[in-house]
């Protein structure tokens, strides 16, 4: 049974400006809360079904505070109408520093503007894959926190690192000699290079590309080959990450 | 001013069971119903706004039937609360012949049950980036003709062509020595790899991966590496299939 008021402060964390003025986020679905209760990340507030709780005696054990709750209390407080297992508070995580020499020694992904959660999600679980240190978003990016953010990360929002930084000030602040790398269908063909995880390899919106300062701050520009008789525009900016990710991390 | 016998025409084909007793499909949005217009798939339908159809007269030049219609029009009889220039309805197109031997000489993809018309979609617009011939779908896949799988495609459903087989019957039947491709964590890794545009890649549901029977009928399996102190377990399918088929046509 969950408290009136412990429902009302799990709900108000389906808006950012309350995730804020709490320090808190929501972490919806039996994976992505195991995944949560595995990492570093603090864990304030869980509520699981009691099937839920007892196939995962273990991983819940000295968890608290712990509360039972019902499918239905957990669609009724959650955002997704799919979740029946569990749902928990995290503590957002405190900033750490982000030096500006880490783009000379590993690979950092910046997104300029990506304000789908989906695909923020989606490029922050291909970040954790590749294994980046972390990833910079710009104030317009949507919220790494937010839940559908959340979920899409399936289970990479418990580990991978985000800054937010403004990227038209952020980007030339870099020590001279960073490689700043951006998409673009007038750059070098990926296939003929040999590239190294090093430096920035900043994303823009999937409908404005990157903004004007942003990208008078590329050194290079790279260009993934359309396939001959591709008819395609574009590609979703996860899928181009993907693939301009992959072009970095084949050659180590 | 829409009639309400169009009106609820179009909106019977929300449904997978009407767009095929109708033999017709819905495409949303100014920019995908451009798409629709520049291709070889018959329009039935046309309704736009005012504004759009004289922003617009060249390419919507002697379709018909056209119909002006509001902006809240469209929203209502669509399917996209943020769609107000244009709504289309368009014949599905015959199924053209799959030649058991394309894949001697191109590279197919085949879907195993993609259930998600948004990761169909993203996954129909990548074939048509890499020019592939087509796509073939598993009868467990979302409809290619569901509005948010034609959302999703940006365009490319226009151009791309789908089959459907039941692909455990339809691999083994394909030549000898047609090479059939499949992700696996315990894969050949495909940066090792030089591979050719050729055969037919497999890729399977997020959550369960390869059938059984489709697993049964790979000839090689590919996987693609995490990067250095990477996190994630996995990659969306559609990111996935993104990586491979860069990996496949980078030798080109």
């Amino acid at each position: 049974m969950v408290s009136k008021a412990l429902g009302k402060y799990v709900q108000s964390l389906h808006q950012k400006k309350y995730r804020h003025r709490h320090g808190a986020f929501l972490v919806e679905g039996g994976k992505s809360v195991l995944e949560l209760l595995s990492s570093d990340l603090e864990t304030e507030h869980l509520l699981a079904t009691a099937e839920f709780a007892s196939q995962n005696l273990a991983q819940l054990a000295g968890r608290v505070p712990r509360t039972v709750a019902t499918a239905l209390e957990l669609t009724q407080l959650g955002t997704l109408a799919t979740n029946t297992t569990a749902l928990a508070v995290a503590r957002l995580p405190a900033e750490i520093p982000l030096p500006p020499t880490l783009p000379e020694t590993a690979l950092l992904l910046a997104l300029d503007e990506v304000r789908d959660p989906g695909n923020l999600g989606t490029l922050l679980r291909l970040a954790d894959w590749y294994g980046l240190p972390g990833v910079v978003l710009s104030p317009g990016c949507a919220d790494p926190y937010a839940p559908k953010t959340v979920a899409a990360t399936m289970g990479a929002f418990a580990r991978i690192r985000v800054w937010e930084r403004d990227l038209a000030a952020w980007l030339p602040a870099l020590p001279p000699g960073v490689g700043i790398f951006g998409a673009d269908l007038r750059g070098d063909n990926v296939h003929r290079l040999t590239l190294r995880p090093a430096g920035v390899l900043v994303m823009g919106s999937e409908s404005h590309g990157l903004t004007p300062a942003v990208e008078a701050a590329l050194t290079r520009r790279l260009h993934i080959p359309r396939g001959p008789g591709g008819g395609a525009e574009s590609l979703n900016v996860a899928i181009s990450a993907a693939v301009l990710l992959d072009n970095f991390y084949r050659n180590q």
